[in-house]
């Protein structure tokens, strides 16, 4: 397929954000990285692991800055889309649509900006696959997450 | 379609109740107040924002009291439905079925109504969609939502 | 259809594990325990209930091991069939493939184990369904769940 300069396909806008997917994780325990039911491709709650460690861990924004939050939120994104290029076979051009974000922040009680946190997951989206990867997202504060991670974030994709 | 008078349609049952919907909000940075893939409308989470302002903000059942908290949830719900009326050129009528609800109740630690508060919701929903507006939900805590509001709802609506 | 050995049934399967499925919760209030639109199937969130009463409230891992946990996960999972069941006239047959978990775990600010508490799930899940019974899975904390339970669940199935 061609792509004109102005609609780089997702492969072509991750390269020119610098970007490279890492490994696809592995599945753990019972449950796998994702499930596929017709069209839709449900994956696991991503934490932001990068090189084996996670990038954030504590409550925001005490002792983790919402910057380190966002950047946090942006790893896990890259984490979940090696999910669904090691599902089509290496590649994130079968995406046809990001539906939707779970997005959990680990929260002091008094922060209340979530969803600036979630913007770093949805901006990043957006610069990958444009039109495409505008979602619907639930954005919510917790006490605690898995591992003492900041945030965790679970997608859902339609596949074409 | 003619309605009989035993079953109104959602924007008569609107009516009846003396709720008006209100405007659907606006897309907000990155991600969109919905999705569709195939029937499935994905709406993002709600906010109890009625006017401009946040209806309850803080945990329940202090300093936000369950009644209020209920009242939060009901503005989530309509909300929700402004969206889904401007995804369907302004009607609640092509709703086949309210599918799932996602309820974040932002609570004391103590506080274990989130059930009572979610009922608000679900209240409103079989008053307007009868039958069609029964659904599954996940009620649950936390300690922290965005913008300090008391209650976050997230729903999934079949269209037809 | 004929199974072998090798493969029992979800219903065999079961009764291997020496487990009986409870009674299908009843309707409460305006929500129901499932909602089926195409071949998906929603459940509620579910919590462990065992003969009417809770098998685990409180905070993990204090007042709730977490070996208690792990079996208040399971007895979630239990009722989460026995809703599937009930949809299905009796029998997990119809079952294609178990989706997508998500699960609360009600946690003390420190812990981080959530994914432990899940896999009390996961695992029955794996037993009872095989390969079909992976799925995808987001665990978090929370501070605070219904009644004061120590889980909650919710599940989404693929039905043949």
């Amino acid at each position: 397929m061609t792509q004109s300069t102005q609609t780089p396909s997702p492969s072509q806008a991750l390269a020119g954000l610098g970007l490279v997917l890492p490994p696809a994780p592995k599945p753990v325990a019972s449950y796998v990285p994702c499930v596929r039911t017709g069209n839709l491709l449900f994956i696991s709650g991503q934490l932001p692991f990068r090189d084996g460690a996670l990038l954030a861990t504590g409550l925001v924004p005490d002792p983790v800055s919402l910057d380190r939050a966002q950047e946090a939120a942006r790893q896990c994104i890259l984490n979940g889309l090696a999910v669904v290029a090691g599902e089509c076979g290496g590649s994130l051009d079968r995406v046809a649509r990001i539906v939707r974000l779970g997005v959990f922040v680990a929260s002091c009680g008094n922060f209340t900006e979530q969803p600036k946190v979630a913007n770093g997951a949805s901006d990043l989206l957006q610069q990958i696959f444009g039109e495409s990867g505008r979602h619907a997202r639930a954005a919510v504060g917790t006490n605690a997450l898995p591992l003492g991670a900041s945030v965790e974030i679970e997608m859902l994709v339609e596949l074409r």
